[in-house]
């Protein structure tokens, strides 16, 4: 039987980034990642501190939770983690979910590769920067572009990148440059997740906004990508389960 | 000789709303409408207000136009309104920027059908709602779906309609069903095009955002559908030309 560490399960709600962003969707999020970035806004599902809320479920455990607090709002399940890439079960889940007409969305920094990454229907690997202080595995980030492409599957994938800083920006170039044919989506980084005033926040993030869209109209290094902000830090701040 | 009616050429900027949010592109506005919406936030493509600002340009002189402002800096291009829908020579123009490697993408309400619709990247159909005064031909909207089915050019076409109120909302559950498997935008509308200030101006619309996310959430006939917010006006308030 398939068990699988869940910290969180709410919805529905949209999802807030990348290559679906405003879909409505369910979340589910996985406990344990093998990164410690920085400015983890989720380092409550590896640092210990919200330890006793995680729970071994079983894929059908998940999707009666999903039905029970989404009944029939709902044909789109993202998961996120963590890195939920860590998962090797998670594959169960994915074809019961499919089974349930449901599509399901997948974020992991791509340090590693699960074979059911190719029945994902929206995956968004999302390499770490330089100011996250983590190292990015390049030949384990190619290989599962080629397991991708191998399957046809590069479509129904993107890249994205959080951007801090010019550094960051750097290293954004360079993933875009490494894989052009892959839709590549910039955001801008939160990087003051104990902001507790909305308002504040949200101009602050749309300030970073505008900086991150500048930077990216005067580079020709960065043509076909797409620029997006943080829409749930704009909505609701650093709130969880949201 | 090709002559397409212009009002603006600008960019690189984001593509603020729709299926391509965020893209980094190009805009081209053309003049003239067939409707009349209460609410039109280009009213000066079609009020008069503009008319001496209309050029009469080739395909080629847009082209270079482009080039001239945006230099290598672009590889997609945005053609809005008005409803260039109206310009049969539009066909020459995609034809000359996909020559170019340009990407375009392309909204219209969908009252008129062409035959170089099944050439755009992006087409974006926004019928519009019962809060603009104007009546849907869905006779045509049919055909103008027909038309990209036949063509296999339904994945790169979406539908929006912008939501002002209750009834908007319950035309766009009537969009939504009868076109169940085209990808589908609900955009919060703006109908605030006078204020001035930026700020006062965000937290509206960050607000009527809330409301429409809200209520597609608690909204079986809603789960197909991805909800935006207007980023340009979130960015830059009612400031043309960014
Ligand atoms: S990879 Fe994601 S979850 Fe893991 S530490 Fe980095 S930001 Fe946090
Ligand atoms: S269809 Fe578009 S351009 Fe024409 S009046 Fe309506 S909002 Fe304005």
């Amino acid at each position: 039987m398939s068990s699988i560490p869940v910290l969180e399960i709410f919805g529905p709600t949209i999802q807030g980034e990348g290559m679906v962003v405003g879909r409505k969707t369910m979340f589910v999020r996985t406990a344990g990642c093998d990164y410690r970035c920085s400015w983890c806004d989720s380092a409550f599902t590896w640092d210990g501190s919200a330890k006793d809320d995680i729970r071994k479920l079983s894929a059908e455990d998940i999707y009666e939770e999903l039905y029970t607090i989404g009944g029939d709002k709902f044909d789109h399940v993202t998961v996120s983690g963590g890195n939920p890439a860590l998962l090797k079960d998670m594959g169960i889940l994915v074809d019961l979910l499919h089974d349930k007409g449901c599509e399901v969305a997948l974020e992991t920094q791509g340090s590693r590769y699960q074979e059911w990454f190719t029945k994902i229907d929206d995956l968004t690997l999302s390499p770490k920067p330089p100011s996250s202080g983590m190292e990015t595995n390049w030949v384990k980030l190619d290989g599962i572009l080629h397991e991708l492409e191998q399957a046809g599957r590069v479509d129904k994938a993107s890249l994205k990148v959080v951007v801090f800083d010019e550094a960051d920006l750097e290293y954004a170039k360079d993933v875009h440059a490494r894989y052009p044919h892959v839709d590549f989506f910039l955001q801008v980084g939160n990087d003051d997740t104990e902001e507790q005033n909305d308002e504040v926040l949200m101009y602050k993030l749309l300030k970073k906004y505008e900086w991150l869209i500048e930077r990216t109209m005067e580079s020709d290094a960065l043509n076909r990508v797409r620029v997006l902000p943080q829409v749930h830090a704009l909505l609701w701040g650093n709130r969880r389960g949201v």
